[in-house]
């Protein structure tokens, strides 16, 4: 394998101060969790800082994140044509259904995260987090993005099949949520388009047109994102 | 030094793909730029991409930000107390005085960089990105960001004295501006808070009046954050 072991640390370590429990913590609690050496972890830590990458409290002896991943991360939303092409569609999606509409990729094994988001202007919708994870299981975006494993299950037929998968309070308890996968080159499932809904807002038909309406904007996303340099 | 330097590297990478004229850069284009050894930069392009750090294009054999970026840009902007508070600040300057708004932090030894931004709602405006570099020389931010340098000259003193810098044309032609320090306890320059002005809108009068609200609304930002933990 062509990688750095420190720079997989480093990125482990803003992986970890980017989750809510983690976003202030000491040397030994992120050595610990991450199961690496405490001083080797130091290091990438300074180096970190350094960069402006990470931020140090020498009063309290926390790490969080740098104010420097602001620029990174505006940067790259800028510069992602893909990301920004979702994003208007993500907005048209909320604003026509009144529901929440998300992007999220694959992050690590089992989870995903949300990149970008679109709440509608109702009163009451689902509000959600951009960097916030989730389990893959039991969702309709879990079908979808269990179709990036090489392991083909009976779910993941089903999505290829209809093209959308469907989770009627499998998210959480109150929840529904619709989603299709947004393939770049008829080939890679980049992202995942859902739409989350307040599951007493929706009938189980209600849904079923909601999941082909986000079906067919994934499609028109792909296309153009295909369609790209 | 406690600093590990494939870490340095890949912050170098990231840094450089962030920028407008190096957004798609290939190997031999960030290797140069970089003066760094080819198979290092792979490796590190390569760990960086695994991550999702930095994305690779096949067919143009093109590097650019990576998707997670956005995730920990805006857990970092979420996170960060301090950039909080003084967003909300700048949205009241912004407002209030119908200039454009901006948190500039020091980027590397001669440039600020801009990490947060309000424009007010008026039809002419300076417009800004949230991770524009400039240089340092010759602005009223350059002249609070040298307060952050050992250096003691004329220019840092009036700073000092007066609390805040006016620059009039000096950015831009046309463009005027005026900024005050944001000091952590008393001590360390943190941030540079800035008004960014068309300058035939204002007399040179104006722009004093607008440095002393700019001065005013820095303390304040200032002794709010210093509160944190």
């Amino acid at each position: 394998m062509y990688t750095v072991p420190a720079v997989i640390t480093a990125s482990r370590i803003l992986k970890l101060l980017a989750r809510s429990k983690y976003r202030q913590s000491t040397l030994t609690e992120i050595a610990d969790h991450l199961a690496i050496n405490k001083s080797t972890c130091l290091r990438v830590l300074r180096t970190l800082q350094q960069e402006e990458l990470v931020r140090y409290n020498e009063r309290t002896r926390m790490y969080m994140l740098g104010s420097y991943l602001i620029v990174l991360g505006n940067r790259a939303a800028d510069f992602l044509d893909d990301v920004a092409i979702a994003r208007v569609h993500l907005s048209n999606l909320a604003h026509e259904t009144g529901h929440t509409a998300i992007l999220a990729q694959k992050s690590g094994a089992d989870k995903w995260i949300c990149i970008a988001k679109e709440e509608p202007p109702v009163d009451f919708r689902i509000t959600i987090t951009i960097g916030q994870q989730f389990p893959i299981d039991g969702t309709s975006l879990g079908a979808c993005l269990r179709m990036l494993d090489e392991t083909v299950n009976f779910e993941q037929s089903q999505v290829l099949e209809k093209g959308y998968a469907v989770s009627m309070d499998g998210f959480r308890k109150g929840i529904s949520s619709v989603a299709a996968p947004i393939i770049y080159k008829d080939q890679e499932v980049r992202y995942v388009l859902s739409l989350l809904a307040v599951t007493s807002s929706v009938s189980a038909s209600g849904l079923q047109k909601l999941a082909e309406r986000v079906k067919a904007e994934a499609l028109r996303i792909s296309e153009q994102i295909s369609r790209l340099v």
